[in-house]
């Protein structure tokens, strides 16, 4: 039993993924390797999280419309049903959607075919100030790519250093990137599958593809366990966080954007004018008298 | 005394801008026409309005994913610090963000004035199944264009009925039009100008240009009169929202959306798929067997 509380002990050190031991086999879906164990005190703490999360999208935001060049990207990444839509409802939704960029890359089409795998996602790299959300990315490109082998072995094994430059690109154009992995257990996803599949305002949700998808269950393991170990950069490491329990799975996505937030630490910027002469300049133009 | 709810009256039938009596002088900007009189009552309020905007576009969002063309635009005007961005914070935020498309309209760039003054809005109007928000619109072009003198009076002049016109082809469309007029006093203005210079947190929102505008205050207030009573249509009407006090803005343009959600009454699809197939699809490809 940790004696520390979850506001004491970095949440990202805890769920930060390692490459060099790294091993999907060993992570627990419905594990808590830090923070609250109860949902009760996972929303209690998330209220906390939601005030500071906004407080500080205000400021990145602020500061973007000052020249600033920071900006933060949420990459969400993991199986159907691991919850990627609930972490944009239940986390990106605490702050201000006037600051979201959220982008969700689907199969490509003709068009982004044309190009190389990155293309499209240049295109949605969110503006400075603001906060980007990518449900699904350029990681697919390594994952289903290679499943379903919709490109050559050589192809998508070079592409882990391609996906690593582009990302210190990032990284140097003032992107703090927080990667996260929705690790479910495939247990649970038949679970929410039916769930889907029973509930008639949850059927548009489901699509017959997940359970061809779902069948290559292990062989997305071991493409997730390259990904990931591959990836996991000191300038833009991957966090894996247990997707079981979507209470502790909002819970600790919450907590690791808040981390990476309060790391780039926004700054309201320095006015480009002065207030005392605005102030006077407000009372001499004064429309009613 | 009202004697009727807020949820029995029809808030938009209390706020909406008839085009034959219609007179901005006579809009009270503190007033409260319809529902809660104090701030407690309206925060009790929106969380149940919040709860059922929010299931009402998750419905929207997937009839949408059905194939159904139907959408929602909510367009915001108002006199700088009348709340636009208030609005865009507590009433779209209470719903899914992936469901939002948020648009700002600023002062046009060169590539945008090549085109005639709606190429920019078209391009802005949600996808089927969205929540469109416009932050300033092509209101702009009959507003600041005629105060500043930006086009000929002839041009802005023949602007409302180009106005009607396009906003009828988007009801044609599917897209349910939600016009709200955020109504500030000169007063209020002058105080909250004054907050955002003596707030260092607050500064980046202010804009020495906004002093400016204000001195042209009453000019705008005629311009306003004209574009809401020309254009509040039967099908795209305008709602006066008294702006003055912040939590009654809230709720009462939260409450008109929902009336307009309501009446759009979003359906989720049938699924293209038959659902006891796929459950036993489902149990038949375990992964884990």
């Amino acid at each position: 039993m940790a004696k520390k509380s979850a506001q004491v002990e970095s949440v990202r050190d805890a769920l930060r993924v390692d490459p060099d031991g790294f091993d999907i086999a060993r992570l627990d879906p419905a594990g808590r390797p830090v923070g609250p164990r109860s949902k009760d005190a996972a929303a209690a703490d998330l209220a906390k999280v939601g005030a500071e999360l906004d407080a500080l999208q205000e400021a990145l935001y602020a500061e973007g419309t000052g020249g600033g060049r920071r900006r933060v990207l949420l990459v969400l990444q993991g199986m159907d049903t691991s919850g990627k839509g609930g972490v944009i409802r239940h986390v990106a939704g605490l702050v201000n959607p006037q600051g979201l960029h959220i982008a969700s890359f689907k199969k490509p089409t003709r068009a982004e075919l044309r190009h190389d795998f990155l293309w499209r996602i240049r295109r949605q790299v969110p503006a400075p100030g603001m906060i980007g959300v990518f449900d699904r990315s350029h990681y697919e490109d390594v994952l289903v790519a290679r499943v379903d082998g919709l490109v050559p072995a050589a192809e998508w094994r070079r592409r882990y250093r391609l996906i690593n430059d582009f990302e210190a690109e990032l990284v140097d154009a003032g992107v703090a990137l927080v990667k996260c992995y929705l690790h479910i257990s495939p247990d649970k996803q038949r679970e929410r599958l039916v769930e889907r599949l029973e509930n008639p305002a949850k059927r548009w949700k489901y699509n017959p593809h997940d359970v061809d998808v779902r069948a290559e269950f292990s062989r997305y393991q071991a493409a997730y366990q390259d990904a990931l170990a591959k990836c996991s950069t000191p300038a833009a490491p991957w966090y894996a966080i247990p997707a079981d329990r979507k209470w502790y799975r909002n819970w600790a996505v919450a907590r690791v954007l808040l981390e990476a937030l309060r790391e780039v630490a926004p700054v309201f910027p320095e006015p480009s004018y002065d207030p005392v002469v605005e102030l006077a300049r407000l009372q001499e133009t004064d429309p009613l008298r």
